[in-house]
């Protein structure tokens, strides 16, 4: 609860309620609450099923019947809300799920509501505590879970309301499914009482254009009608009865073409963020002229045991292929103990964000990695990409030399360190001594330098990206990059936000790489200034006392 | 295993193996191993006793047992190590522990061993993962529950045997009661397959100015009869036959009379690291003109609730009346869900170092803070010590002074921030203007600067204090102390190394505190060479290359 509890908003009104949480997304919105229903309860393990075969048979129609409506969904959905919805569907109809929910009825005896619903937990519970990659599937699966036991009861299912006019959202935290039926037509704002700045809630709404505020404690509390949402100052203020529809959004209009440069020419290279062959599709569509980070999880997650180098080598290409002659940066595995996989037989650890985890695996087990680089090297050969490889989780330049020997050794001439960790940032002229290129990750390195999990509402406002500490290690390896003529990429959830985006270009980041949705908006943006505004723009932000002031005095000088 | 899998240890003779570990205290011995016994097996649940209310009434003079030979190795030890055996045997005869154990027998029909087992690991299981603190505690009930578990055999209890002739000893991990009973005078060296620089043994080596290398994995796999320990290097050599015994230690035959100077006649202040009365009596004895750090845990940890104001003021009082008329630095409640209090009701967090703990518990609830202010003032004005406060986990400038103004309203005039998360040294001159000092934790800042849990034996590597990374976060302090003209001290465990200190000293720390055992040794040797000696060692350190480069460099400088 840091931050936002030492100031907390003030100049409310007599019926109003004023709170605080953490801007996400720029823009102010006022308009009737639309609350997202919270969860089922969890179901009882009573009353004892008199048949347990036929209470176990009707597990499996219920599924049917959720998986065929999500797929239907799927169809009516656009884009990256597609291959969403239809992992939903698949996970709806998972056998291994299905067949556990039903041997917990025959042989525990349970309801079959509460089968399904222990069977998605038990599951779930393997992938929570997890980072943003497994902890964003765990909550898919209780997504599933409610919408089966609510097919079950003959409910209907928790989660957005059907909207018929426009309104704001309000709920917990949304779910990766309720993110993908939103309407943008309808949805003014956004305002959640969990998440912090790199949760989907902040990314959908950065992608839409439309205000966020996450983290507001108990704003679910409240039984308001209307709500005045600011996503520039985070506050929040509640009043009884609805009020007018208000919007006073920054338009994001932008021109794109893939190329992008500054008001002065300097060039800019803006890159996709991506971790599928869907996505690189659709960041091609884009416009994308590269990929910036390619996240190779995706091929590991699929098998119980390590992908062998011709399986990677194909999946690797299907998703470069869109990229054929231009740049693809490869991020080597991030997994561990926060990230399980089978086949690391990782040790539980206290911490697992301050464990063995991305290139620290390897290190016991250089095998993956030197496997992992190999598969790359073909899949470039074969598919005529530039590819360079990052590795995740570097803290010593005795670490990133040991990638980039090892990287070297496959045959790819690019080896970079993504600089995620504290430390790394402190020893960056060693590190770009042993490397071609760096890649801050901002969403990790914000998490190490404030010492607050981001994946935790209450140390929200220490994860906000504007934070002056965060700012100033990006200049320490923005002035390390010029001195050694070398690239300095953000790849972080930063660099979406098109204000702050030329803060970073003003602090030495030659590239940046977003989601294929913040594409046009960063790539738009950041043609309005000479580069010598964004400079001028970094330094007013780098002394700031705070967040909000960093990002007050970017708006002055970026308008 | 990140750091020490990457250069292993090189030029090994052929019936002997070389591994690497991570020094912690320096110097270097040779002799036959002595190894540590390892827990007994887990007990079975089976057979269920014929007779359950017999079997449960086994448990309470076993117990008594394990507790009275516990309070009798009491009597015989000294200081520090006869608290902690008193509190072990304290421990062995919990009231709580025994009669929910009794119940186990009694209502789930377990032999007495088991429910022995379970229960003290459902204890243990509540703190482990915890800081520093709270999982030394767990430890302890681990060492409790096998000796009671041997008692209930009849066998020996495992741990440490009885040492007739001098050897090294080599563990997976000493525990306190391990250490406690140890002879200094036969021990030669210690090794360790866990743990890491700030762990038990690291710190207990240190004192007795023993050397020792911690983390060196499968060390316990090879059926060695000699050893040799490089304490410096982190080396270690083992050999199928026991082997001469040479011992080549740094001695520390340190008069100290409590004053501290370089040899040019610049005061340094070393003060105490203490935690509660006895420990605060051993500190005044040793002649320690002060206490840098006044851990106030103890006082929560006795009760269930929050220990009222009158409470808290006389057992501050009587930690502080030893230093009646001199400095005491009060470190207000770290705790959090890594080191949960029952009254605190911290929710479960998936990294709990990086969740809501020390200072940022206040946030929420600031009448704890509050009320703790106002005894720490008033044990005080009881006592007549120059009392300052400062506050664990400070991020940001704006948290420090919202710290420093509940301070002063409650009549404290120097306040003070810990500096122990990397985004508050970034911020040092911010801080500085909003306190009147800070104080390097740097066990904490160097698990956040390099993303790597302090207790975990894979990252100890990189929880080095030599890691220049950490160095240049304190020279940035001290740079930023010289500035502002404020005092900046350091009491984590890197201050307890002589020579590092005098690189600390060189950074621009104004005072170190460290524990009562490291004292005379800190202490005497910063009067070997003048300040800017230290100066120059500090520079030579800081752009090493690593922590083994940094530690060299010094060492070649300071002898």
């Amino acid at each position: 609860m840091c931050l936002r509890d030492l100031s907390p908003a003030s100049g409310t009104a007599a019926n109003e309620t004023g709170l605080r949480g953490v801007g996400v997304s720029s823009g102010r919105a006022s308009g009737p609450v639309v609350r997202v229903a919270e969860s089922l309860e969890e179901p009882g393990s009573h009353p004892t099923p008199p048949d347990p075969r036929a209470e176990a048979e009707r597990i499996r129609p219920a599924a049917q019947l959720v998986a065929d409506r999500l797929a239907s969904r799927a169809t009516a959905a656009e884009d990256s809300a597609r291959s969403v919805l239809e992992a939903t569907a698949a996970m709806a109809a998972d056998p291994a799920l299905l067949s556990r929910a039903e041997k917990l009825v025959t042989e525990r005896l349970l309801p079959a509501e509460r089968a399904v619903y222990e069977t998605a937990d038990e599951f779930a519970g393997m992938l929570a505590g997890a980072g943003e990659y497994l902890a964003a599937r765990a909550r898919d699966i209780q997504d599933v879970r409610d919408r089966i036991v609510a097919a079950l009861l003959g409910v209907e299912p928790p989660g957005l309301p059907e909207m018929t006019c426009p309104g704001v959202l309000v709920a917990r935290d949304l779910s990766p499914a309720d993110t993908a039926g939103l309407d943008p037509a309808l949805v003014l704002a956004l305002v959640t009482e969990e998440g912090g700045p790199t949760s989907h809630t902040a990314i959908l709404a950065r992608s839409l254009g439309i205000p966020a505020v996450v983290a507001v404690r108990d704003v679910l509390a409240h039984q308001a009608g209307g709500i005045t949402v600011d996503g520039d100052t985070g506050t929040v203020e509640l009043t009884e009865h609805p009020i007018r529809i208000e919007t006073a959004v920054t338009t994001d209009d932008h021109e794109w073409d893939g190329a992008c440069h500054t008001a002065d020419g300097h060039p800019v290279t803006i890159l996709a963020n991506i971790g599928s062959g869907a996505e690189a599709r659709a960041a091609q569509r884009s416009g994308a002229p590269g990929v910036g980070l390619f996240r190779t999880e995706f091929c590991y997650l699929a098998a119980n045991e390590e992908p062998d180098v011709a399986d990677q080598r194909s999946a690797y290409a299907e998703v470069m292929s869109p990229f054929a002659g231009k740049p693809v940066v490869v991020r080597t595995l991030d997994a561990g103990a926060d990230k399980p996989l089978p086949f690391l037989d990782a040790a539980a650890e206290p911490n697992p964000a301050l464990g063995v985890r991305g290139l620290r695996v390897a290190f016991d087990r250089p095998g993956i990695v030197d496997r992992q680089l190999e598969a790359v090297a073909a899949a470039a050969a074969d598919t005529g990409t530039a590819v360079s490889v990052m590795a995740p989780m570097v803290a010593t330049a005795e670490e990133a030399s040991w990638f980039a020997a090892r990287a070297r050794a496959a045959g790819i001439r690019q080896a970079g360190a993504m600089i995620e960790i504290p430390a790394a940032a402190l020893c960056a002229h060693e590190i770009l001594d042993a490397v071609d290129f760096v890649s801050i990750g901002t969403n990790d390195l914000a998490q190490y330098a404030f010492a607050a999990d981001r994946m935790l509402g209450a140390t929200a406002g220490l994860n906000d990206p504007w934070q002056p500490a965060l700012l100033r290690l990006v200049d320490v390896l923005g002035r390390a990059g010029r001195e050694h003529g070398k690239p300095v990429g953000v790849c972080g959830e930063a660099a979406a936000d098109p204000l702050l985006a030329g803060v970073l270009l003003g602090l030495g980041a030659t590239s940046l790489s977003v989601s294929t949705s913040a594409l046009p908006a960063v790539g738009g943006t950041l043609a309005a200034h000479p580069l010598a505004k964004y400079r001028e723009a970094a330094q007013a932000a780098l002394p700031a006392a705070g967040p909000d002031q960093a990002r007050q005095r970017a708006r002055e000088m970026l308008g």
